[in-house]
């Protein structure tokens, strides 16, 4: 693609939100009223796939409404890495999610909450979901000392000494004040024996009827968390244990640790079974734009994942035909966008090559010019949360399964891009 | 201030460009039609203050208006570090210098003509100004060897041989494609002896007409630099000796260079003694918030350094009281914004404590959650550009001189915090 083909725009509209919600939404699901004074939530599912278990919603909370499927940014540090909340929005994401346990250890939830919550803190005045630091607790706490009670850790930071418990991270999450919080569970490692699954599993299902006994505002969603490792029947029991308590939705836990992806697909499937239909269902940490839509057709309505703002910072962005390294010899000359059907600020603004600059521009005072995060992030992010609309439209519209095979067959996975890279060449070799 | 007062802003137009020209502008300078085919530049003096040197003006160049007095953001490597393009519109920015040496080493001045020029490559589609290499091929170059024909030195990044000539400097100027160039000249170093003051300055007059010679776009403003050391007498000669050479403007250099800050103004209004009064002057690489307005006083209209980015990313932010240090503990519970009186996007939208929090919030991953760069900077090159629109209006409406004095009695400069804060403290305890 040449210059003129990549046209300058008037920078002064970059920030506009992106009208995603064209298509034609059926009358009753356009309600966006607020919810009645101490609701948490309201779904409905208004479309589903024929074909598969993709089904499209409209999910409401106090700070707005979530059409789904969705994918959530990660805000760890109460920021999605690099990027604001004047980027978020113009990105089309609708709701984040943030990590109670980093909260936790600074800059505490009490000092949080006299900034208004992580909505003031943050200033994203939209939707947010804490998960309950269960998931961190286990893979960054130092020292841990798991009993039924509570779990204590030294905090990866300073040392400090912390305990979390069902109760406390109630508390913790009702400071924070976010539209839809998770309780405390125990994820186990993969691989582990039945042992461990079943004793994790268990003390997960225990927590949570503590967390729910707990609930300290009526204007949160609470989600409960099914388990159950990598045996299917285990997943199956938990989901159906975790379905019969009061939850508001599911975020389904333990995937995405290092399994196969056949694998995690099983396990998913039959965590779902569990579940009831008409309650939205989250599937914790997944995934990359592959996984979205696997995910999205075996029932999933929301995803969250910190793989794409990491995988940009490190130069890896998100084409339709997989992720390339910009910071590769091939982009230094390339004056068309990183992707030509992106209608991001970065795309519709600058050059790859303008990009590969940016990200190779060293100096004693920094590894990578600092505009590049920037730009790689609102990319990546876009990228997923486009993917999802897209997803949306084709189950309202009754074609989702072809939706998902024409991405598919764009698409070469990560994992798979060497070889993919192998053929190319041999190809041209040859 | 608390909570209440720092409300929450609809963010869709944090991005407006601000309206900073709501003043009365004289009807002939409101003119801002296009510059003729192949003109380079017109400027005119709209107003001038009756108690000093300062004088309000219009520079037009290929690619807009420029209000001066005006500070410009330094885009050292074709970006601004740490914001976008839309950032710099958004905070008032109406031209940004970059760096010649820096982008010949990397990514080459050739590339970036094949990208449309800075203009193209960085999207930035305003005024931009390129100095010549010269200051930083002194300050940078390894194993330097100067002759009047060129100066050959090697790459502080890779090590590669490269030579700078006045001709050569011209071409990649060209290529570059700025609004405004700057021919190379040699800066003395501080202090230096009176012979290597004169050969300096010297040499910078005999490079000063090869570059007119060499000149290559019509379309491109070139502006002369005096230089003269430390020698009030070798400055205004210098300034008279390219003052009579056909520039377009001049941009006063070898000063900030260490020497003492009387010195400095005593310096440059030996140059600008030698100064025509209708064509404009830029004080290379000034200032601080205090030096833009003592500069202002002796007539300079335009200023760019890399203070405001370079003080920000290490946590110093300006306020009209002075430079604060966003790291200590002070801020750590501030719900207000770092400046209460500041309209940028940061201060409109965050507290001083989330900035604390981002620039406090360390892991594994990164020093510093990567948005408080963005924020810092936009809110100190708002800081600047602000303070300059502050003294054109004041200019115009004849209160400069006041302006100046109510500024400076507020603002400690920061060679001078420690000393204030010695004396709070001897006051609290006293």
């Amino acid at each position: 693609m040449t210059s003129a083909d990549h046209a300058p725009h008037d920078t002064h509209d970059t920030h506009d939100t992106h009208d995603t919600h064209t298509f034609a939404e059926p009358a009753a699901i356009a309600d966006d009223a607020p919810l009645a004074p101490g609701a948490a939530l309201r779904f409905a599912i208004v479309g589903r796939d024929a074909a598969t278990a993709a089904r499209a919603g409209v999910l409401q909370t106090p700070h707005g409404v979530v059409r789904t499927p969705v994918f959530m940014p990660v805000g760890t540090h109460a920021t999605v890495k690099a990027v604001g909340p004047d980027d978020l929005e113009a990105l089309g994401a609708s709701i984040v999610l943030s990590n109670t346990y980093h909260l936790l250890l600074r800059p505490g939830a009490e000092l949080i909450a006299r900034f208004g919550g992580l909505h003031g803190f943050m200033r994203w005045l939209h939707p947010i979901l804490t998960d309950s630091g269960g998931f961190q607790v286990f893979s960054l706490g130092k020292l841990r000392e798991v009993t039924d009670a509570a779990v204590s850790f030294r905090s990866h930071l300073d040392g400090s000494n912390l305990v979390m418990s069902p109760e406390s991270v109630m508390q913790t999450e009702a400071l924070l004040g976010a539209d839809i919080i998770l309780p405390l569970d125990e994820c186990p490692p993969y691989p582990c024996s039945p042992e461990v699954a079943q004793a994790a599993t268990a003390r997960t299902h225990r927590w949570a009827e503590r967390a729910l006994a707990a609930r300290v505002r009526d204007d949160q969603a609470l989600f409960g968390i099914p388990q159950g490792s990598m045996d299917a029947a285990l997943r199956a029991a938990s989901a159906r244990v975790i379905a019969a308590l009061p939850f508001d939705g599911f975020s389904i836990g333990g995937l995405s640790v290092g399994e196969p992806k056949p694998l995690m697909w099983e396990m998913l499937e039959a965590s779902v079974s569990g579940l009831p239909d008409a309650k939205p269902r989250h599937l914790l940490g997944v995934g990359s734009p592959d996984d979205l839509l696997e995910g999205i057709a075996r029932g999933v309505d929301m995803f969250d994942c910190v793989l794409p703002t990491r995988t940009a910072r490190t130069g890896g962005l998100y084409t339709p035909s997989g992720r390339v390294n910009i910071r590769t010899a091939r982009f230094r000359e390339e004056q068309g966008p990183v992707d030509v059907t992106c209608d991001c600020y970065t795309c519709r603004t600058f050059s790859a090559g303008y990009l590969h600059h940016l990200i190779r521009a060293e100096d004693d005072d920094s590894k990578g010019e600092l505009l590049y995060y920037r730009l790689a992030s609102i990319h990546n992010l876009r990228f997923l949360v486009r993917l999802v609309e897209g997803a949306r439209v084709a189950i309202l519209a009754g074609t989702f399964a072809a939706y998902r095979a024409s991405f598919q067959a764009g698409f070469t996975p990560p994992n798979q891009e060497v070889a993919a890279e192998q053929r190319r060449r041999r190809a041209t070799l040859g």
